[in-house]
């Protein structure tokens, strides 16, 4: 189920079973898991963990752990937060998939934002200035090309993911180590208040729940598990960006790193990558070409969106006099269009940044 | 044979014969290297092209072509310039392996120096303050390891390369696009001198002759040619170490690329060569580990020849020479066989088209 934040209804008991197992131990994840994905209820999952016979039966009951899940949902609402479990047509079918799933997630922000196609942008925590740019564009990129940016909200490159995307006029999600309604790190407090405009702050841990660093490896399985691919922007040879791409790689995830500088060591991890097999990625088309992703019509500018969107408006002008196959020059598409220069050009250009022309050799223009 | 330079011997006609091949047009380098290995004397190629049909015998006959070669010699003579022919023991036995080898080269400094096992390092000429630390880097551990490095003399990369080589004590090789007489750029007059020092200058163009665009591409495939790896350190999309390491495609070689920035497309070149399988180096190691160096020189594991022979029959030394699971480069071949370049290579075709032995990567063969 979805919670609808501060109005929510009162917790069902599945919801409440859903809750209490995300709060057994992080290990027994796979096995939950494994459990829910072949239908068992919660309640009897849960009761399969306490009657597990290593289990300490002193120190945990069930009416302990639904009462600590009924408080969550409690602070849960007091903070706003969305609630979205398992079972809700809102938990992202590629975080479903994943081996460990989470039985829930709190969200600050928009559920929604959770199902969209997304690409993980994830590095050094002391991004160089390089990273940051180059994290930034791509984000932009795919942002404005209707990706979902999915990354850490850590300093360096997850916070310049999450701003390229947000200055795009994109979707973006941070994955927190901490509860959502936690401020980690703290100087970003800004940052978290765009993001749940443009997206959403998630956990897997109960509102409330500190950041701690055992907590930092286990949310890289969600970044990875909420996208199609993860891109590795610098990472040195101990980054801790390599776990979400060793996640990714458990998950069945494309793995893809960005190439810098090879005299300063900042890119060994991400360059070790690329010898292992994953892809070197230079530009958003990169990484568009290789998880074979169509640019989705309509998703970036409202020009395009009305121009294409529908499939009952006309097509767009200038889409129409570049027919598919036929690379057309700047004189050939105003004749066709009757529009100036001056009113092509941006209109070309938003065209191309909507990944639906490109350009060719000759100032020409293709349909794709 | 190999000229030693001021104080040579009378060239034999058999010198001259070659020299006068090399006069003949590029576009006929490989029916000329074919018929040379194949065991054909220059003499004879040289009249099967003088009796091509299309050629305008008014314009060039023995005669002519003699003539130039004697200048050529007598003018190398004056230079202090060696003469390595196709025949000879410097003649290193990588390039005598291309498709279309020079049937003579060139030397100002060392001929000895042309048969060092060798990585070439190419790139922009307009190289970044980056790219000219990272080939000057890699050029030095390389050749502090032993390895010749070979390159162009251009600006930017080239040079770096050179110097590279030359700080660390190592050897370096530079291959011109005019005659290795012809100072080119005019600016590395300096950086020529102590390359002559430290290895040598040499072209397959006789001495005398003056840089051309059309010479550039073609001595690419030299400095392929003469390497069991091209590195390519800050390729642009249209650099023309591109060619390079095309030629080395070509010529079996490998081709190895070092990342960099993505966004000023300076590397985009290069990340191309490593979407498409080239290796991604950042170290001097990376290039060893991917030659299979070191290899101690002249090992030859006796047990296992005899072993997999009938015990009868004197094995084919060539074989003998390569034991199984151990891809060895021509150098180790003619040095285990005691053979010459120009018996050494029909053998190996032989030997390769009767399924044999294959070659492998970095200009190596192995058993089957």
């Amino acid at each position: 189920m979805s919670l609808p934040g501060p109005a929510s209804h009162p917790a069902t008991p599945y919801v409440l079973d859903l809750i209490a197992l995300s709060l057994t131990p992080f290990a027994w994840r796979r096995t939950l898991g494994e459990r829910l994905r072949a239908g068992e209820s919660p309640r009897s999952v849960l009761d399969r963990w306490l009657s597990h016979p290593r289990l300490n039966k002193d120190s945990v009951d069930r009416r302990t752990l639904v009462t600590r899940a009924s408080s969550a949902v409690a602070r849960a609402a007091e903070r706003g937060l969305h609630l979205v479990t398992w079972d809700a047509a809102s938990y992202p079918v590629s975080l479903a998939a994943i081996a460990d799933p989470p039985p829930a997630l709190w969200v600050r922000g928009d559920p929604g934002s959770l199902t969209s196609r997304a690409v993980a942008i994830v590095g050094s925590r002391a991004g160089s200035p390089y990273a940051v740019a180059v994290a930034e564009r791509l984000a932009g990129d795919l942002a404005s090309r209707g990706i979902l940016i999915v990354s850490g909200l850590a300093r360096g490159v997850d916070s310049a993911a999450h701003r390229g995307a947000i200055a795009a006029g994109g979707q973006t999600v941070a994955v927190m180590g901490c509860g959502a309604d936690v401020m980690y790190p703290a100087e970003h407090r800004d940052l978290a208040g765009e993001i749940e405009r443009a997206g959403a702050i998630i956990s897997e841990l109960v509102p409330g729940t500190p950041p701690h660093k055992l907590f930092f490896p286990l949310r890289n399985r969600i970044i990875s598990g909420l996208s199609r691919a993860v891109l590795i922007v610098e990472a040195g040879e101990k980054s801790g960006s390599l776990i979400t791409a060793r996640c990714a790689l458990d998950q069945g995830r494309e793995v893809l790193a960005v190439p810098g500088n090879v005299l300063a060591g900042r890119n060994r991890g991400g360059h070790a990558l690329i010898k292992d097999g994953a892809k070197i990625v230079e530009t958003a088309d990169d990484i568009l070409e290789e998880l074979g992703l169509p640019c989705p019509p309509g998703t970036m500018s409202t020009a395009s969106t009305t121009s294409t969107h529908s499939p009952n408006a006309p097509e767009d002008p200038v889409l129409a006099g570049l027919p598919a196959g036929e690379p057309c020059d700047l004189d050939v598409i105003a004749e066709r269009t009757g529009l100036t220069t001056a009113r092509l050009l941006p209109r070309l250009l938003e065209l191309e940044l909507a990944g639906l022309i490109r350009r060719v050799g000759g100032g020409r223009f293709t349909r794709i």
